[in-house]
């Protein structure tokens, strides 16, 4: 399981302060604490209430790999923040993200084979997030045609089928399952497949249960990625544990701390 | 989710000594708080320690009904206290477990025709516990076609794909994921699919965090029935939570109470 840390974004309001006031030392300890816990890349995103994102991005960039040395995600929703962002960055890089428009299909893929970059593909086309399996598999096949135009590797794709908060749509997990296990059999090796976790169950009671469950479910179906708290310690030794059942590492006693090693 | 309690069972040394010790008010308890946490089922086993199993399955099955009403679910490897505690269920019954071996079939098949029970079947036959996806599906189909010779309806049958533990042969739990996909696609409607949950982590350090995250996997292959230990909380949190997101029954805040009503 690639995991992708998500806490180094401007949404969360501790965050927030840290770019505002440049304080580097908080961001460098929270780049350390997830990759200690588990992550493996870390999302960078500045959040929308930055009003330099660029300058921000760059900043925050900076701050984490003075710290960590591991691939860092662009995360934004607009175009120049994310080249400013995989322009910074010095080793490996994700580009967060793009969808099945047209118009960013022509713009980021030609950007993240500029910058030799993973790209992180959301299956949001012209008319939206789609409601149906079918649907999603279209966007991502068309995602994915174009990435090969591009001479981007289909290992350097993550397709994401987008989760809905499980409270405003109850019949999209299944959904998003289906998705998982169609997109994985859109070409021989599959593209990765990834979902951005916390969207399941935002502002809900029981959240990190509801995280975790649907995450596992997820990588039963095939999922290789996820954008999650690593920092949430039952999450992730549900990922641990999900892992070594799909034999993906050798069974000890001791399978939660050695797997850490 | 259709939960059979596991914990009636002369393994554990206080029912063993309850058995022993004719101590009923020790086993109505058992019974009850099994049913209060969610159990729909409960399975009554005497243990390999009971030196009269079948009078010890009869005095098990009347201190159980005397305080509960759900259906039982007898379970002995022996023929002959199966037939005894099925006889004394006032109830619904079920019989636990024939295998795919010809002389199970053809004795206990009958059997729970003629107590109208539904049966739990374990795809095992002649040759052992199968070690293959295909080997299982072959038990199954077998056993469900001579439980349609018999005039079994496909909705009393549970069919189980077997469950070793992880440490002793740790490909299987991929295996028993793809089993019950295709059990479920034997006939329509399909039989209910079953798992002797404790199997996958008997004895090991981080058994609870095995079963739970091994029964979402389950689950999310389509597993609709399971022999558990109810009274552990986490592990019935997980079974709601994956049945909402699967959308069984609808969202609220507070659906971990609302589906214990």
């Amino acid at each position: 399981m690639i995991v992708i840390g998500e806490r180094i974004n401007g949404m969360f309001k501790k965050v927030r302060e840290a770019i505002q006031n440049k304080d580097a030392a908080f961001i460098r300890d929270l780049a350390a604490s997830q990759v200690k816990a588990g992550a493996s890349i870390l999302d960078i995103n500045v959040g929308t209430a930055s009003t330099d994102p660029e300058s921000d991005m760059v900043w925050l960039v900076n701050a984490v790999q003075a710290e960590v040395g591991v691939p860092l995600s662009i995360d934004s929703a607009r175009h120049e923040p994310l080249e400013a962002g995989l322009a910074a960055v010095k080793g490996k890089r994700v580009l967060n993200s793009t969808t099945g428009k047209e118009t960013d299909l022509a713009k980021l893929l030609p950007m993240a084979k500029k910058y030799d970059a993973s790209v992180i593909a959301l299956t949001i086309d012209e008319d939206g997030v789609p409601s149906t399996v079918d649907k999603r598999v279209e966007i991502a096949a068309k995602i994915l045609a174009a990435a090969m135009d591009q001479g981007i590797a289909v290992d350097e794709l993550y397709i994401d089928p987008i989760t809905l908060p499980v409270n405003c749509a109850q019949d999209q997990p299944e959904r998003v399952f289906a998705a998982i296990t169609q997109f994985r059999m859109l070409s021989d090796p599959p593209p990765h497949t990834t979902i951005g976790l916390s969207n399941i169950s935002q502002r809900l009671k029981e959240h990190r249960l509801l995280n975790r469950t649907f995450l596992i479910m997820c990588m039963a179906h095939g999922l290789d990625s996820a954008i999650v708290d690593p920092l949430d310690e039952e999450l992730m030794k549900a990922v641990i544990t999900a892992e070594m059942l799909m034999n993906k590492f050798i069974y000890a006693d001791s399978f939660l701390e050695a797997s850490r090693k």
